[in-house]
């Protein structure tokens, strides 16, 4: 059988776990060289395809290969660039073939939400459209709950204690925001223990379907209200309460930091992006690998799989039964639910008390198609 | 000798550490109960001594004390409250007086920073003008490097290294900000490397004194510019070079969290907190213990003391042999001063994938003074 090269790709946010994916795919790519080369790695996602800046996963060492396991962040740069239909912009796919052909690549694996795996819904039925032929896989961001059909995330409601610890009051997206009812909860709970910690998330809507981040508030410059939904919150609560308020955005600190991390976490996104070589090899296109849970306590879970043009721009909603009445809170149901997905510490290691990330060494594939493709802005 | 009662209190910005020095402080005081029969400690630090609100330390169970090393943030509540002089105000040092005279106080413990010095200061001179005797030792917060004699803190600049990873740029209080050298800079590092990190310091001042986070944006409510300095940096880079900027605030996720902590940092905070007590019972008043650097390395310290009149209010600043030429980066003298305070992991410990902080019981002392006083706000 021919072996052919594999196009690796990380798109959207970053997250502290993407970079074990990472090192599944690479890792389990290595012991199928009977089928995949090389593996390159796409320099920020598509965008790398598309520009043909491709870094050769060959000249990484085992060692370093390993280390993705516990390095945060995206280590070949990701991307939000999303693929337009065959229809509305044919010459992405023409380029993507044009790249794909000059380097001998007919595997695709895609690692990222739910817009990556639109792309990889496209790119899967590249042999179909235009005669291509290419076995593509997504794989999962674990940080998204998001995604339909895998088991994954956590949630801040789990810092919450009988002891009163944790936030009080969560803000879903799934729940229009009701202005009166939330400042009510929020007077009461000032009331009863001396001050109150909200969560919010970015994705709150009022009733009317504007984002509460949206809420029209310029500075002198015109630049939008800075900081998103969580100054929009606090003037709210200070304006109609006369409360002193704090607010913090947890954003990449939290969302790329890898101090500290579930194992679960990094077991399933290694266990992901292994999986996604393990069905490309066996010859399946337009799937994705997903975890299965099999077991609430003790937590079990195995790989399933979905098909791409299931996954694609699906947005996952929280279940109706994990929200409490009032629409402030997660319930029992959702807490057995996210138990299991914090479980366990993965550190990494340290040397002069910093974290010992890996920084590889991202050697480029020499260019060969000789032409240069400009990226939509 | 006659044993009386101790006053603690926590004070200003709370920080993953200064649990630890309350556990020195308490763990102590208990092991020489011949001077000092129980610690009281202040709800809210001074506050809590002017309302009479004191929490009676020896309900908490030796276990709990112990696992205030691994707690982050203040256990029994903060303040920002700064005593007056004595010619200003002298009710609150009357009141005072009142409070500690009703519950047989005449040891004062004060953990916090500059201000916090200031006010232990003030308390330390009871004796000489007010005629009440107390010995009273001040707490330097180890996460603040501005109190002088102690050698402690971290620094963003630790985190760059040789890969050109962390921080490019530091924009430090020490420096007046020039805009146009910081713009350049921002250019030159972009072009280089394709990004630029800037760290910068909510204490920055244009060399007209004006702190760059007053820049007078305030938005349609009139409030000012939310998230201090970094948006105003954020939208100066925006305006000025085009450049697409992300920015992020520390704030309490970085000085309130415990997940990881310097075994450095804990370590002198606790020696801190005890040394404490031991000064007291020995007494000596109006003292501060400090962190006494012996050698660089291997790192070595030793509990040193400081005069509390030398201490209030006197505000250290970086040398300026470790800051760069440039004025953008820190030296390696600066590097050799900082490494160690970085160094080894203390992680607490994990249940169900939460650290074991401790929430203590904190029950109040029986109020016997039967007035009531009111806090200037």
């Amino acid at each position: 059988m021919t072996a052919y090269n594999a196009f690796y790709g990380q798109s959207g946010g970053v997250t502290p776990v993407i970079n074990a994916s990472a090192a599944g795919v690479i890792q389990t790519a290595r012991q199928h060289s009977d089928k995949i080369k090389n593996v390159y790695v796409g320099e920020d996602g598509i965008v790398g395809a598309l520009t043909e800046n491709l870094i050769d996963s060959s000249l990484e060492s085992d060692a370093d290969i390993e280390a993705l396991k516990h390095t945060p962040s995206g280590a070949f740069g990701s991307c939000r660039y999303k693929l337009k239909s065959l229809e509305e912009h044919k010459v992405e796919y023409e380029r993507l073939i044009e790249v794909f052909k000059a380097h001998d690549i007919r595997y695709f694996f895609y690692n990222g939400g739910g817009d990556s795996q639109d792309t990889a819904h496209k790119i899967s039925q590249l042999s179909e459209t235009m005669g291509y032929p290419i076995t593509c896989v997504g794989i999962p961001k674990t940080i998204d709950n998001d995604l339909p059909f895998t088991d994954c995330s956590a949630a801040a409601g789990l810092a919450s204690d009988e002891r009163g610890l944790g936030p009080d009051i969560i803000l879903f997206p799934e729940i229009d925001f009701d202005e009166k009812a939330f400042l009510a909860e929020v007077d009461a709970t000032v009331k009863r223990k001396g001050f109150c910690c909200v969560v919010v998330s970015e994705g709150v809507k009022r009733p009317d379907g504007v984002f509460l981040s949206d809420s029209g508030v310029r500075d002198a410059f015109g630049h939008a209200q800075l900081g998103g939904v969580a100054p929009v919150v606090t003037n709210l609560v200070k304006d109609s309460l006369g409360h002193k308020c704090h607010w913090a955005v947890c954003d990449y600190l939290q969302r790329a930091a890898r101090h500290l991390s579930p194992v679960t976490d990094v077991e399933q996104a290694y266990a992901l992006g292994k999986a996604a070589v393990e069905l490309a090899v066996n010859g399946e296109n337009a799937v994705m690998p997903t975890v299965v849970r099999t077991s609430d306590s003790p937590y079990k879970w195995e790989i399933g799989k979905a098909d791409l043009a299931d996954v694609a721009n699906v947005e996952e909603m929280m279940p109706a039964d994990y929200i409490s009445d009032n629409g402030f809170f997660i319930t029992d149901a959702c807490r057995t639910y996210l138990q299991p997905l914090i479980e366990g510490e993965a550190y990494p290691p340290y040397k002069n008390g910093l974290p010992c990330y890996i920084t590889l060494k991202k050697q480029k594939v020499a260019k060969l198609t000789g032409t240069e493709f400009e990226i939509r802005s």
